[in-house]
């Protein structure tokens, strides 16, 4: 990011958590800080912190919080801790994966090492500090596939906000976008605002601004429109969880955007590190979707004024899937998948490159 | 409505047009009234009065202004006036067929007539009037054919506001969602809140209410989930021109609402008059299309506080075109009319049962 921290990050000083408040972009660039584990479990559930990778680097951070706070002197007890850390952490947000992924990866490396609580604790710390390390340079990588693919005078349109402020730092599709622009491509980007919480409006636009790459807002509704009109030239967006067959679920509107993209015959592209995809789940009809608060679509003015009737009820689905038909390809840190996906991700991901 | 007031209307004792003012509900409701036809002209384009039928018939009392505001003495000088003032009222809102629809009936109406200049004027007059009381019984006819199309229980995705408010009174779209609840069944509506201007969360949620008729109010993103997961059984909206092959501008939005709803096999309905339906272009892509201002996009708050960054900037295209190959059927005053929708549209106006 252009600015001096991290979206999530560990201060080794104060023994805490460091954090963005999302939901008070662009109007204030707070910081927090937590302590205790459960602070952390409830700003990821109340969006302070969003994104995939920074809510998976959130969670890691929170459980090293979690073994801090465990007064156990045994091995086994610390664990019973940790695990029951892990539990409320995983139940804040249960769509995207790198929720669980990071908790497990820790839980796992902890069950595996043969030492003492004084030194589990310290393992907890260091693996939560490399998965944060890890996700920038995993971003960069991805950035540098995902940039081939932009020619200089591209427009594209992106949904919701994969920036620096929705990884530890640089972002996914957002991140490929600002890396063919720091190549010297001229690029034009449509930003979506992504009703209801308005990411794309209120974050996207703000990182674009201080990128210096030129934009405009649309409604989401718009794109069709764009799309169509031969204005657009690639679609790109993140993922929150990817199913083994490349179905992906991402914010609500992803799937809308995908089908008129692929109606115009305009490449869809999803960027998502390798952390990013679940194998378990065998197609996207299997991922939790996340439903939320009808407040946040209910909850908005304009010149002042409440816009709902009084009493108004809502529904809002915070995910949708899009199915694997309506990409063109996966960018990932290892590499750029082609269709078929299913066996290409299954290829890819046995290279066990990375983590 | 379940108001005293139609949305438009002449009031004979003063001589003026009164409207409710739509951009202040459902706050306030307040009725504004006009004795200049350029107030007429900048009420449509401000949107104090929107609804492709409803504008036509706000034209048509503008032009009946037009008449009592012109001194000459002349037909040929009253004719000039009358053309001139048309010309400002059609330059208002450009896509919508039933603003040139109502005043090409009026103007070619007196230029039949065989009279002088204050008989004239009364025959604007009484065909503004006429176009306005016929409105309402075309939509209740529409509605009847469309309500035949609804199920007990079914659950119906509706794009913008098509209500009493988009037209003199009544609806089209949401006039056949008001008929079949009417009819004693049981429908739930899921109402797209329809950004920029938040047409369905603002009119359509509001007169939902005032019918009685269960709803949520969704993001226009939100659609592609409910139609994908089985829990929509039909979409509906209105249109403000069609062509001859059944392409129809409506709403900005609802492109993406009929691809969606194609792609999971949801029937789509489009409810239009005949006066929507513009014989003289071939397809969609020679319909014009209006962008609006980038401050709908860009005025709006959650909390108090401004969402967009300052300096931001925006894109809005008011309306897009949905082809008529995603189109169910077309619902209108003369019958339901399938495919192949060029073919039977041209039969079905052919008959000229009306206007």
């Amino acid at each position: 990011m252009c600015l001096e921290m991290r979206t999530v990050e560990w201060d080794n000083f104060s023994g805490e958590v460091r954090m963005i408040d999302q939901r008070l972009l662009p109007t204030e660039l707070r910081i927090v800080a937590y302590r205790d584990y459960r602070q952390v479990a409830s700003a990821i559930r109340d969006m302070v912190v969003r994104g995939a990778p920074a809510i998976g680097a959130a969670a890691g951070f929170g459980l090293a919080l979690a073994a801090n706070q465990s007064s156990s002197q045994s091995r086994e007890r610390l664990l019973a801790d940790l695990e029951s850390a892990a539990d409320e952490l995983r139940a804040a947000r249960p769509t995207a994966a790198n929720l669980d992924w990071a908790l497990n990866r820790i839980l796992g490396k902890i069950a595996d090492a043969d030492a003492q609580t004084q030194e589990l604790k310290q393992l907890v710390l260091s693996e939560a500090q490399r998965i944060a390390d890890e996700d920038i340079a995993i971003n960069q990588q991805m950035a540098r596939y995902g940039a081939e693919l932009i020619k200089d005078g591209d427009t594209v349109i992106h949904h919701c906000n994969t920036g620096a402020l929705a990884t530890v730092d640089w972002g996914t599709a957002l991140g490929v976008i600002r890396m063919a622009h720091e190549q010297g491509k001229r690029i034009h980007v449509l930003v979506d605002e992504t009703r209801p919480r308005l990411q794309g409006a209120r974050l996207t636009a703000w990182e674009l601004t201080q990128y210096k790459i030129p934009y405009d807002i649309i409604s989401d509704g718009a794109a069709g429109f764009f799309l169509h009109s031969g204005q657009v030239q690639k679609v790109f967006f993140g993922g929150d969880r990817m199913a083994a067959n490349g179905d992906v679920a991402n914010k609500i509107g992803t799937y809308m955007l995908a089908l008129a993209a692929h109606d115009n015959r305009v490449p869809v592209y999803c960027v998502v590190p390798t952390s990013t995809i679940d194998l378990s789940l065998e197609h996207g009809g299997m991922i939790p979707i996340e439903e939320r608060s009808p407040r946040e679509v209910l909850d908005l003015q304009v010149d002042g004024h409440a816009v709902m009737p009084d009493g108004a009820s809502a529904r809002n689905p915070a995910f949708d899937v899009t199915p694997h038909r309506l990409l063109t390809a996966v960018v990932t840190e290892k590499g750029v998948i082609y269709p078929p996906l299913m066996e290409n991700i299954s290829m890819i991901l046995s290279k066990g490159i990375s983590g």
